[in-house]
């Protein structure tokens, strides 16, 4: 389904990692709104049981006014929902050769959520961050050991993005309370940027007047070639387009059989940069493209777009479809894969194999 | 997690299945009813988009009276809401030696869910069975191709056991309309059997005087050494037992750590055969056992039960939790899997290495 023909030789380590976390059936691009239970999954750990009526969020550290706040204060405050396109920065990890050892995505670790809850800004404003203040650190109540390191996950954004990124601390995902596996009762959403950020089971947030050095950030989720050079942090997501793809499959290697008669290829786009402006189709693996219809059915400047291409499908026999998606910045996807040693970032363009008969 | 230590090397067959279906994380053992997402998912094909509006449910073959139900038809009709533990027949596959190639489950397949629908013996019952009539098949709208077979998704059920055993046509799970990837509009749910019999997406049953000889009835799902031999069907779920792996993960490895103070061990257990009346625990890898305390939390005769056990660690150093269901019958899990070809029914104990610190 993704052109790759060797057998990667995927670790136990990895089947573990991949039995519990989940991508998203790529049938789902038809939602604009991922349904809950494809949206694709990410838990470093465990999923804590948190008891809401004991839950209170804490806002400290550099701040004027340090706040404690319940389940009740945060639904009794104004409320936003945005819709959110998320993608694992770990997305296509699999796809890398040699492939680093981790959760081993193929090309489906995405979803796009309704996320409802308070605006961060509004929070940080009320709890007046001291002048010095620089970042924000978010730490959620999921616990577990990573390089050797005992942690809280934990993540922080700068101050001026944690102000101005449109985050949500939310507490309903798709009109229900949040599922467990999705932060409940409390998380942050930060539209644009890779999952990683968007802390589940958010418990505390901290004002810092240093950059925070926590592992997520100075050990994980660094782009870079060896473990000896400090490398630059996943932020935003790069452009990436996905499709449904064609026809039926075959049980065991996914792989799709397409009747020759006209088929519309449909799928999704998105960039945590900048809008989509362009989804470009190839059925010959890359070599030409044509321009794909494009349809913003959600208003959030950063959710993913629909696109359709009405393919007719050529003699019988092999074809590689391809799908490519450019954001208003220009940026485009590699036909292949740049290599880093954490496998971040991967938006190499899909290819779906299909066979016409 | 699971004792395992060698690298099965997983093909990238078998990780395209893992990255679209997904096993249910242990510890959301802690909840009797599975949260939607965190339930176990298997798959054949891809998820159908069905058009509620337009959906009928035809039941024909050998019967007095051909039925075509609407949706709302359904609904009209007395319903009955019945808490299902469910379980892939292939659970545990991975952990075979040599390892069958198909979905390579470990040993979370499972989940339990309140399903709401008709109940299937008065459709049946209305559509007045030919006295002839053995066999009920149901179909689903999901197609693919399976050991070069082109198929709908097709099971049956002697018309016994269609009748008999609480078998109910669902269309609400956990409260709220089917999630498009467990079936909806409509799916078949059998209590007891293993999760294939739950055909998803049903949109017709058909009653027959001839045994079904379709492909996931006489060519899967059948227990034997040899492509040569008939086998067996696989049926209803074995006795099986798991727990919630204690202390925290290693996010890479899944190890856990445990600290040296009293942990109370949680789990569930069932059967599809008979109630489970014994659940065990063992410090040693299985050497040594002790009764574990059962608690009956859903009052559906083969829904899982819960089970505790006081656990005291040990001096540090590594431990081999393992825990043991016995049903009504007697039956009982045993310590190493009988191995077959399709990977089916593996119900061997499971086995949690810990590191008491």
């Amino acid at each position: 389904m993704d052109g790759v023909t060797a057998d990667p030789g995927i670790s136990l380590d990895e089947l573990r990692l991949a039995a519990r976390n989940h991508a998203m059936p790529l049938e789902a691009l038809r939602w604009p709104i991922t349904p809950v239970g494809l949206h694709y999954l990410l838990i470093h750990y465990d999923v804590p049981l948190v008891d809401p009526a004991a839950f209170q969020l804490e806002i400290g550290g550099a701040v004027g006014h340090p706040l404690a706040l319940t389940l009740d204060d945060l639904r009794d405050r104004p409320a936003v929902e945005v819709a959110v396109t998320m993608e694992c920065a770990g997305n296509g990890r699999a796809l890398l050769d040699p492939r680093p050892v981790s959760q081993p995505w193929l090309t489906e670790a995405v979803g796009t959520a309704r996320w409802r809850g308070v605006p961060l800004a509004t929070l940080l404003e009320e709890a007046s961050p001291a002048t010095g203040a620089v970042e924000v650190v978010f730490s959620g109540l999921d616990r577990g050991v990573e390089g050797g390191v005992d942690q809280r996950y934990e993540r922080s954004l700068p101050l001026g993005e944690a102000l101005e990124a449109g985050c949500v601390l939310a507490y309903e995902m798709n009109g229900s309370p949040l599922p467990p596996q999705h932060g409940f009762p409390l998380r942050l959403v930060v539209p644009g940027w890779y999952g990683m950020t968007n802390v589940k089971w958010l418990a505390s947030i901290t004002l810092s007047e240093e950059p925070f050095t926590g592992y997520q950030v100075a050990t994980g989720y660094r782009v870079r070639q060896t473990e000896d050079e400090d490398g630059r942090p996943v932020t935003r997501m790069r452009p990436r387009s996905l499709m449904v793809p064609p026809g039926i499959p075959d049980f065991l290697t996914r792989d799709r059989v397409v009747e020759r008669t006209p088929v519309l290829l449909e799928g999704r786009a998105w960039s945590g940069r900048a809008p989509v402006v362009r989804v470009e189709v190839s059925q010959d693996g890359g070599e030409t493209w044509a321009d794909a219809e494009l349809t913003r059915e959600l208003h959030d400047r950063l959710a993913w777009v629909g696109w359709s291409f009405r393919w007719e499908p050529p003699a019988q026999g092999a074809s590689i479809l391809c799908c490519r998606a450019t954001d208003e910045t220009g940026e485009t996807q590699p036909l292949e894969p740049e290599w880093n040693l954490g496998g971040y970032e991967n938006n190499a363009v899909q290819r779906v194999p299909v066979v016409v008969r």
